[in-house]
C-alpha cells in the first residue's frame, strides 16, 4: 500500500494522517499492516504530578538528542474530560516550536472516552511513530493514579519527575509513581526541601534496588535553566544499557506484548458488549430496572443472567 | 441471617465487617442479600484537586448535620498504588475524632487495584452504608480525570471544591470535575482570585443551566473559619428538593442503576477472561509471543482468534 511506504519512510504528513485514523477508528486493520514494522524505537515515559516542570524537561532532552541527529517522536497525554471532547492546552504550546524540526514529529493526544480509552489508543500511536522510523519516542503523561501505569507498560525506560514541594496528596500518588520509575527526577531543584526529598527518594529505592539488579538514579535537575539535564541523558542511556545487556530489554518486552493482547481481548468483548442489545433495548430494560429501582430484583442477578448468554459455557 | 438484622439496626462493628467482606470479595452473595434493604440514604459527593480543603468542608459538614440528628456515612477514597498495597494518610487523621461519634461510621478505602477497581468498591461500600440506615452518605475523592466520574454515578447531589491559585494543570481537571458539579464550591475564600475565578465558574454554567433546570450555584467558603457552611448545607437541601420534585430523583436514580448493571456485567465477563487460561499457559503462550516479539504475528490476530472462542456466536 501506498500510505505504508511513505509511513516508513517517516513522511509527516502520512504519519498524522495515520494517526488520525488510527485515533478514530476501533478496527485494527491499520495496525496489523504496521505492526510487522514496529520494535525498534526506544520509548521513554515521562511522567509526574501536575506542575513538575515535565514538559520543560522534555522539551530540553528533545534538544539534547536532536544534536545527536536523531529522530524523535513526541506523544503528550493530558488529563481529559471525558464529556468536553475538547483537550486545554498550556505547556504544549512551548513545545510548538520543536514541531517544526525535520527529525520531530509531535502529537497531543486529544480527548476521546476515558482516561483508560487514552491510555489504549496513546499505545496505537506509539506503534505508528514506531514504524515510521523514530530513534526515540517520549511520552509525556501526567501522573495521576491510573494512565502512568498504562502508559509505562508501552515505555522502555519511565522517568518520574517530582518536585521538592510535592505535598501530602502527591505523597500518596507517589507511592504509584515510584513503582514504574527507572529513573526519578528532582526538578526545581533549587527549592527548598530538594535535598532532603532526594535522600527519602533513595531510601525508599533500596529495597527494590536490591530486587532487580539495576541502580535507580535519583537525580537532580533545574530544567528551566537546563541543569543537570546531562546527567539525565547519561542516565538513560546507561538505563537502555543495562537493560539490553542483562536481557531484561527482550523480556521486558515480551511480557508487555502478553499483556497487551489481554486489554485488546478485553476492549473486543466489551465492543461486543456494547452490541449486544437485546436487554438494552425497549420496555424489558425500563421493566427490569423499575423493578430493581423498587428493590425487587438486584443488578447482581440480571447480570448474571446476561453473562450466562454472551460467554461461551457460563454457568 | 443474624449479620442483616445487625447491620440494618446499624451496629458499627458489623457495618466494618460487611464492609471488609465486601472488599475482599468478588462474590456478590452479600450484595444481594443487603441491596432489597438500600436506596433509602441521600448520597453526597465532594470532589476537587488535591489542596482544595475538601477534608475539612466535609468535617464541618458532618458537624452540622449531626446537629440535626442525622445518620452519616463518610467513605473517603485517595488516589492509590495497584502495586503498595497501602495507603497514604493524610487528612484523614484529622476526622478520627468524628469516627467515635454515635450517628458517624468512616470508612478510608484500602488500595486494592486499579483506581477503577477502587471506584467499583466504593459502589458496594455505599450499598453498605445505605442498609445500615445512614441519612447522608458523604464520599470525598480527590478530581483527577477519572474516579470523580465514577463517584458521581453513585451520588445524588455531587459538590466540586475549587481554590482560587488553580492552575493551567488544574484548570484542565475543571474540565471533567464542572460537567459532575451540581453546586460548585470556591474555598479558601479570602485568597486573591476568587472573586474572578467564581464569575469564570458562573459563566461556564450558563449554558448548562438552561439545559437542566437547575440553577447550579457558585458558593465561597472558607471551610478552615467555617464561614459560607450555612449556604452549602441550604443548597444541598435545595439541590434534594428540586431533583425530587422534578422526577429527576428516580430518573437520575433508574439510569444509574442501568450502569451499574452494565458494569457488573462488563466484571464478570473481564474475571471470566483471567479464568480462560488456555492461551496463556504453558508452552503454547511462548512461543506465541516470541513469534509476536519477533513481528511474524500481531497482537490483533491473536485477540481476534481468542475472542472468538470465549463469546458465544462470535465471528
Amino acid at each position: 500500500m501506498d500510505f505504508l511506504k511513505k509511513l516508513l519512510k517517516g513522511d509527516k504528513l502520512t504519519i498524522a494522517r495515520t494517526i488520525t485514523a488510527v485515533e478514530n477508528s476501533n478496527n485494527s486493520e491499520i495496525l496489523k499492516e504496521i505492526f510487522p514494522y514496529t520494535g525498534k524505537a526506544y520509548h521513554i515515559g515521562v511522567t509526574g504530578p501536575p506542575g513538575a516542570g515535565k514538559s520543560t524537561l522534555v522539551n530540553i532532552v528533545i534538544q539534547k538528542l536532536l544534536e545527536e541527529n536523531k529522530k524523535i517522536g513526541i506523544i503528550a497525554v493530558d488529563p481529559t474530560s471525558p464529556f468536553s471532547g475538547g483537550a486545554f492546552l498550556g505547556d504544549r504550546i512551548r513545545m510548538t516550536d520543536l514541531a517544526l524540526r525535520e527529525n520531530v514529529f509531535i502529537r497531543s493526544m486529544a480527548t476521546r472516552g476515558s482516561l483508560g480509552g487514552l491510555s489504549q489508543k496513546t499505545k496505537d500511536v506509539a506503534l505508528v511513530l514506531d514504524a515510521s522510523g523514530m530513534d526515540y519516542i517520549l511520552i509525556e503523561t501526567i501522573g495521576v493514579g491510573q494512565v502512568e501505569l498504562d502508559i509505562a507498560q508501552v515505555c522502555d525506560t519511565t522517568i518520574v519527575v517530582l518536585v521538592p514541594e510535592s505535598g501530602d496528596s502527591i505523597q500518596a500518588m507517589k507511592a504509584g509513581l515510584l513503582e514504574v520509575a527507572d529513573i526519578l527526577v528532582v526538578n526545581k531543584g533549587d527549592r527548598e526541601g530538594c535535598d532532603s526529598l532526594i535522600l527519602e527518594l533513595k531510601f525508599a529505592f533500596e529495597l527494590r534496588e536490591q530486587k532487580l539488579g539495576w541502580h535507580f538514579p535519583v537525580l537532580k535537575t533545574i530544567a528551566t535553566e537546563s541543569k543537570g539535564i546531562e546527567e539525565l541523558i547519561s542516565n538513560i542511556k546507561s538505563h537502555k544499557k543495562y537493560l539490553k545487556s542483562s536481557g531484561k530489554f527482550e523480556e521486558d518486552r515480551k511480557r508487555k506484548l502478553a499483556l497487551r493482547i489481554d486489554e485488546l481481548i478485553e476492549e473486543k468483548i466489551k465492543s461486543h458488549l456494547k452490541e449486544f442489545s437485546s436487554w438494552r433495548n425497549g420496555d424489558q430494560l425500563e421493566q427490569l430496572i423499575a423493578k430493581v429501582y423498587q428493590r425487587k430484583l438486584t443488578p447482581y442477578h440480571i447480570a448474571d443472567e446476561i453473562t450466562k448468554k454472551i460467554i461461551v459455557g457460563k454457568k
